[in-house]
């Protein structure tokens, strides 16, 4: 949680909590599907075509959070992640978030490609990032 | 739209919304509430409790932008606004948020001012900002 | 000046300048010699390669900024903007920043164009943006 | 280096530069001075009163980057930092702040306090930051 994430109503803005999500995203490829890099590199990108957040307590400036992420649902060119942000074990928001995969020449929907699925599977198979 | 708020996909960062959301709520609070900053002197603040946006198509650098923006219900301590962000015509994002306001002293809910909801039932009243 | 800029301190993060001198840049330009975009489609892309930022007085959440750009000097592949923010007058910051420009295709230094060089001047003869 | 910081020139954003410079100091101030919030706590608040960075070289998306921060001097109600931002051993940009000391609450400047010094004169005797 960085000083320049918060507002003048002391806590994080609620606008950081998308970029955390992001960071998660990126943490969970990186972990999982060999990275986002990796994946632009197979000629796919995702778009983000929805964000849901519910703010249940602020976040302040110093605080360590973790950001548990998971894979919601693959269907087609789309697929979803749930997330819980967290401060020692309280949870300060829920939320989910949606994306189209898309060729990255010709930026059109394109089938999730079945090597991410299969990453997701095997993610999901391992314990939780949150306790 | 500006730069800054572009990505490496080469479009607005999809957390920028988030951003424009809330200058169409405090444009909106200026023009049919006496403002955001006397909203504060009146003793009151207001959180956000959620924010969920719908993804359409991509903005892109130097779009001029508009937000449709209306109070969409209030209950309580709680309202909520519904968004609609256009370029030409065209929509790029539909979005909502819900906010809770608070006793500015204590940080403990309060129920929407009566003067607050007058001042939105006037801006009902008036034509869509919109078309 | 918007919410999401300001800090914990209760005014504008000191990094949020930096993106208004930006925002005042591209206004220049557009005024001044095409657009960013015209810039962009004849086949020059900017580099800022440095940025000195003074800061007098803080900037609160709804203040009313202007922010008056000069370009300061062209030479070879290199350039400059100097800045005063100012509110109501009073002068919040001054700032400089350095550019180079480089072509699309292969990222490497090419002169200022002429055509950008006879834009300026004719900018420069123009009345100044701030009183 | 976070996707959110990236801009449409494929490139960090050169204002996540100054969030980055924001980052080392708080890091910098929780392992030789107590951490920000104990500083705030003894009713010192520090002001940014300059800013300048060179940038050499762009930072892109996933890279890991480290930021060497050092006090640069102390004098009466202000202190600086240097910095140096590197990626696998190569600086990407050199920067400077100053900064103010002002009572928490007249907003004044004050005296730099004789324990941030100690702290700080500490924190030199130790190796540097970076290699």
């Amino acid at each position: 949680m960085r000083f320049a994430e918060t507002d003048a109503q002391g806590i994080a803005h609620h606008a950081s909590f998308v970029v955390w999500l992001e960071v998660a995203r990126v943490a969970y490829l990186a972990a999982f599907a060999g990275g986002y890099r990796a994946i632009r590199e197979r000629g796919i990108e995702a778009l983000t075509t929805a964000v849901r957040i519910e703010y249940l307590r602020a976040a302040y400036f110093d605080d360590v959070l973790s950001v548990g992420v998971r894979c919601g649902e693959i269907r087609g060119a789309r697929f979803g992640y749930v997330y819980a942000i967290e401060r020692e074990g309280q949870t300060l928001a829920t939320a989910a978030t949606s994306h189209a995969t898309v060729d990255r020449e010709t930026m059109t929907p394109t089938r999730v490609p079945a090597w991410f699925r299969e990453d997701v599977v095997r993610a999901e198979a391992t314990p939780p990032l949150l306790p």
